[in-house]
């Protein structure tokens, strides 16, 4: 059935539409916003589909407004879709107490416990839902890649190494490379999916990359040496370790001063924009 | 007497530094914030400066965070100063009742009303102490520019007439180029001024570009088709008329598409920017 849309806000930039919209996802069940960014290829052609999954607290407004996409994708020709990171306003008890769990924290996951497993279910909704309503609605190819920052960053390179089908090109801005191993995952992977540790590693990049079958050959990730949550929570080393080995080779560029907002984002931004340009354009 | 700084946010962007800085303004007799960017250039040697007026209900964060400077300022080698909009938590009896009079829409005047006087001095903040806080603090040459966006486009246009010997480049976007014949200017002029036409005309572009005598040439205007605020309140033909016969030649690029939001700005910045720097880096 297809998912009504509607617009909530539409902006010219950089001769493309900035947009946003809301629907009611069957997955999450409740009303979902995600921004679009149609460049001016849309009009006439379709054009690939490059997937921005956002960081703890984030909804689809910060990359948004502040990573800058739009005028490379708009030289690309590529449409950038940007979903929220949780389901929003379901009345879970305690789903807003904190940062890093339930609202604003879905860690790309579907939930296997009882008191969010109906509603927390953001990799369905990433995966297969919001492909649909993409294709359904909008001048779109089926080539697609996917990227991401901080749980986003992670939520890119598990749901790229899960679908090598879907995504033909993955990269992570400050991505938790290994979240069983860091305290944000584990939080996670226990309140979401209980004590059932096998299952933490379907949402680890550090251990899907062992086993990933499609024809990524490269994964570029961006992490600022300044970055507070470098040390604790991202691990990027462990990635570049995880890889050996594997048919994936990683481009890991540790960039001097960065730290962990949008200003390092959108310095980047391009860079990421182009290496996606070269499957999803080609 | 030197301004003491202190540094409220610091983040890494396009090779550059993107701060945030409070002080205690003796103009404005209150705690003010201003954004400025460092380009990498500015490591190593004077940079010229660029300062960007924004508009109704700003903050500095406002272009900081959405105005996507920094890349073409880091291209160039020019330092981005944004200082706020008005004086804020003085404390005056309803100045924060409407979003354009009071805080968040000083108008770059200095108020001759008695309510106001005390304060509302954004003339002289942004024309004397804040380029002398940035002389005293930072690396800069002493060439400036000057741009904005709605209600700093109207500041940007007339503190570049009133001080030719300041800002040796001027461009805006979405001014407002003659505020005396429009709501918002009125209310303003009445509100802060009182009853003294005449001293409306110092604070309106259309009249103060009849006796320019700088060496500015070309002032660039951009302006969206798809404005809102267009018909009622820029009224910016009224420029390009008011240019007739005098030194000035405006280009005025009216915009297809294009609103009053941050995504028309972002658009346009890099041609500002590449603007600007043919005076501010030659």
């Amino acid at each position: 059935m297809a998912s009504k849309l509607t617009e909530k806000a539409c902006n010219r930039s950089f001769g493309g539409l900035q947009k946003v919209f809301e629907h009611v996802s069957a997955e999450l069940k409740c009303s979902m916003k995600f921004g679009v960014y149609l460049p001016p290829q849309a009009e006439k052609k379709k054009c690939p589909v490059l997937y921005y999954l956002s960081g703890l607290t984030c909804t689809e407004q910060n990359v948004v407004t502040k990573g800058g996409f739009q005028r490379a994708a708009a030289k690309h020709g590529i449409v950038v879709v940007c979903p929220d990171t949780s389901p929003r306003g379901v009345n879970i008890e305690g789903e807003d107490d904190s940062y890093d769990f339930g609202s604003g924290a879905g860690f790309y996951l579907d939930a296997t416990e009882d008191k969010w497993k109906t509603h927390y279910r953001m990799y369905s909704y990433v995966t297969k839902e919001l492909p649909n309503v993409i294709r359904d609605n909008f001048n779109v190819t089926d080539k697609a890649g996917v990227t991401g920052h901080s749980m986003g960053g992670m939520g890119a390179l598990v749901v790229g190494f899960r679908n090598p089908d879907l995504y033909g090109s993955i990269s992570a801005f400050s991505p938790i490379v290994n979240p069983i191993n860091v305290p944000w995952g584990q939080k996670a992977f226990k309140g979401y999916l209980g004590n059932d540790a096998e299952s933490y590693l379907k949402q680890d990049p550090c251990h899907l990359v062992k086993s990933y079958s499609g024809f990524v050959a490269e994964v570029l990730i961006d992490q600022g040496l300044g970055d507070q949550f470098l040390a604790d929570q991202l691990k990027t080393e462990s990635f570049r370790e995880a890889c050996k080995g594997t048919k994936v080779t990683p481009t890991i560029r540790m960039q001097e001063g960065y730290d962990h907002s949008y200003f390092f984002i959108s310095t980047f931004m391009e860079d990421h924009m182009d290496f996606h340009s070269r499957y999803l354009c080609s």
